[in-house]
């Protein structure tokens, strides 16, 4: 594909800097990009890369295009410029409109429009799927779920019956919604018995989902996830769970049953949520972070000790394990001293 | 379905105050039931929620009835009673019987007596499947398995040769039984040489195993996981451990190989056991807590940082690089001032 | 199989103390061996167990063969020379050279000599799979994928599209390679732009990939993953990471974004590794550790506190919080003594 600079600039509303002729073939990071590509800086970092790139023409911040005398892209938002150049040269996957002859669907399934089922999709009885849909090889869709307009889900997927997900969502490969909530009832001889797990899971519009994430199904009611959410690889998110618009979290971050998070959070990744709890909106919880009480303002939260030199981090380890001891007894010292 | 709530204390060995004729249609949470529910209270904290629920019957504990003028079952255990009845209103998922014709098995398995067998399921040789067990769609089991009775196997489940699964579990969806353990020997250029796991897994009866969790073979001899035992989503077990009857793990908790963990035992949501190590019975890890010693003695064990503000935590986090100098500073005054 | 403790010292360059003639039919723990069994001691904790093991021979180090007077092969290194017996007496999977009749294989795609492809595969077009490989049921191999030769791909297996795979690889059960990237631009209104991931993932010669493991293609380039790294389960690489050779990576490990890691690391169970960071060559980090700055020296590196009863872990806990005004106290103190 080739597009000009200047219909570059048209269409992501930047001002531009040298020759709006330029013929664009593709676009590349600062490093590898060829003499046809178009590239970016939005982290101040990679500023001296500049000198040494390539590309025929970057994107820039007004400050870093400063003193640049390439042919450039000026907004205030490179990152979101290069993100919308991307989607101008690479197209998304679409539908194919076909049903593959090795797919199983029920009779009362309803499909819509212009979806494509791949090889070895399974749909279980009264499924809908929205129109111009695509449902990838090997997922399997279960009894009643509805599926959204223009969705993808990558292959071998698995949905549990009753789940409900909105339009434009995008689900990766091996993921798992409206498994089991982990609900047990101790008994007498303590062993233990099966909370039936009768709820079901609702995601919304515009979610996006990793792979190998797992969303449990709710005990009772649903587990929520908010138009707009973006889960990366590899996240849990237990039964009742509530996770707000356009909250995003990061890789192997967990939230144990029952906790509600609000709108536009982000959460790091392996950060641990427990259950529960109430994180208000705007909350940012940092990689790995261990979170066990509500969170009522919004801000930056954090936990975790830093990697250090193995022979340190044991010393200093160790000591944790009488940080008690050591304040009382500079508590001590303190009043002794001041009498 | 209706069942009346003097049916329901019959069933549940509760005591009954209001009308043991009301008709009771479904089950659900004080928020959300609808006047032909029936709800209940086990955490004290949501007590306050009976002055609003809709619910025409609640399952309370002998204190909490005192007091409240609505149609109550009384129990000793709520949370069982209330478990107990989710069961009466929903059947659990049972067998169809039926083979589909797109399931491709092995001449030499043998399948039991009603057991169904979905569409695009694979079994390999010598694979025998317990009586009235369901095998949903996807799942692939490898050669010389061995399934019990009334087993439940979600959609995408991956079982490896020579695993042997007992009565009445429940194995949800994409999760993987029997890879092979993380075994390597270093070689002289330091390239790692595999060790061939060649040892299997043995789950027991009545377990539950939750989705995308993985559970690897033995490098020699049996991975083992006891009778009872619950594990939840994302949860990794490694090569030779043994869980003993009846522990919970939940959600991403991870244990390394060749640890021992009794009966028992409550491991909490990312929690991680290091490997040669031996979990006594009784034992409660919660949630993130590390553990890299034996544990002796049954009782809660922790570890972590909870979160604190990041403006906060990023100076104790620095201060933590201190601790063994800090403690031997305090040591010296002490010292000094004893003097 | 049968095999004389005469041919195994060969096989495996020990030297032999004993009956070279006697015959081995396998291999086993100490513990479990029977006494047609070989067993081994490489960790010195296990010495004690050879007084009690019915194993005929023993794969010993010179010094604890020094007094033994069992059969035994005598090598520097027992857990290598034990790896190399069992080597010898369990084939590995090998290919039937047989494709089944339900997998479904574009027509463009090329498929080398002697290839298993097992019930329900599918193949997009333009893959190359190389000769002797073999994929098992039910895996998904995305179009103009490269596959080396004599690669082991495991059932439920997602291979996204533009993935190449070396030669001898080992990919796990229901592990997912070459996912989008987690990368979105914010708007101004709050919501999240999708940066499409239009890279790849590169995955060298001799690699082994464990079961429920996600590596992400990158947004732009590639993901790296270099010749005879070893990675286990549960295990995520988010997009734009390179790993150096022979590296390996425990359950449950994570990296985000960008990060390089050298070559000759170790990285433990759970471990978390901050984005945009450089690993230099043979740093070891332990599990669960946290990452969050670059490592250039070769060594040793941890966090994490190890659990503790609970009742002590919490109120060392709740004393971190103040660390830095207990250090700012001690500061205090000294300088207060020194007049």
């Amino acid at each position: 594909m080739k597009i000009s600079l200047g219909d570059l600039a048209r269409l992501t509303a930047s001002d531009l800097s040298g020759d709006s002729d330029l013929i664009i073939e593709g676009v590349n990071t600062l490093d590898d990009a060829g003499k046809t590509d178009i590239s970016f800086v939005s982290n101040p970092k990679y500023k001296k890369n500049l000198s040494t790139t390539q590309a025929s023409a970057v994107v820039l911040s007004p400050d870093l295009a400063d003193g640049y005398s390439g042919n450039t892209l000026i907004n205030a938002d490179p990152y979101l410029t290069f993100a919308k150049i991307v989607h101008a040269f690479h197209a998304e996957t679409i539908t194919t409109g076909q049903i593959h002859s090795s797919a199983i669907i029920s009779d009362s399934a309803t499909i819509g429009h212009n979806v494509s089922i791949e090889a070895n999709v399974v749909i279980e009885e009264g499924v809908h799927i929205g129109d111009n849909s695509v449902i990838k090889a090997g997922t399997f869709i279960g009894a009643q779920c509805k599926i959204g307009e223009s969705t993808l889900i990558y292959p071998n997927v698995t949905i549990y019956t009753d789940t409900t997900i909105g339009a434009r969502a995008i689900i990766h490969a091996n993921s798992v919604i409206g498994s089991d909530g982990f609900g047990f009832a101790p008994q007498q001889d303590r062993s233990w018995y099966k909370i039936l797990q009768v709820g079901n899971v609702v995601v919304g519009d515009d979610v996006e989902i990793g792979a190998g994430t797992t969303i449990d199904r709710s005990a009772l009611g649903s587990t929520k996830i908010a138009n707009g959410v973006k889960i990366d690889n590899q996240v849990q998110i237990a039964h009742n769970v509530e996770i707000g618009e356009h909250t995003v979290m990061a890789g192997g971050s967990m939230v144990a049953g029952s906790t509600k998070i609000g709108a536009y959070c982000q959460i790091g990744g392996q950060a641990g949520i427990a259950g529960h709890l109430r994180i208000t909106d705007g909350v940012i919880i940092t990689g790995r972070a261990m979170v066990i009480g509500s969170i009522k303002n919004p801000g930056v939260y954090s936990s975790g000790i830093p990697a250090d030199e193995n022979r340190k981090w044991r010393r200093n380890a160790m000591r944790f394990r009488h940080l008690d001891e050591m304040a009382k007894t500079l508590k001590k010292i303190e009043k002794q001293l001041d009498q």
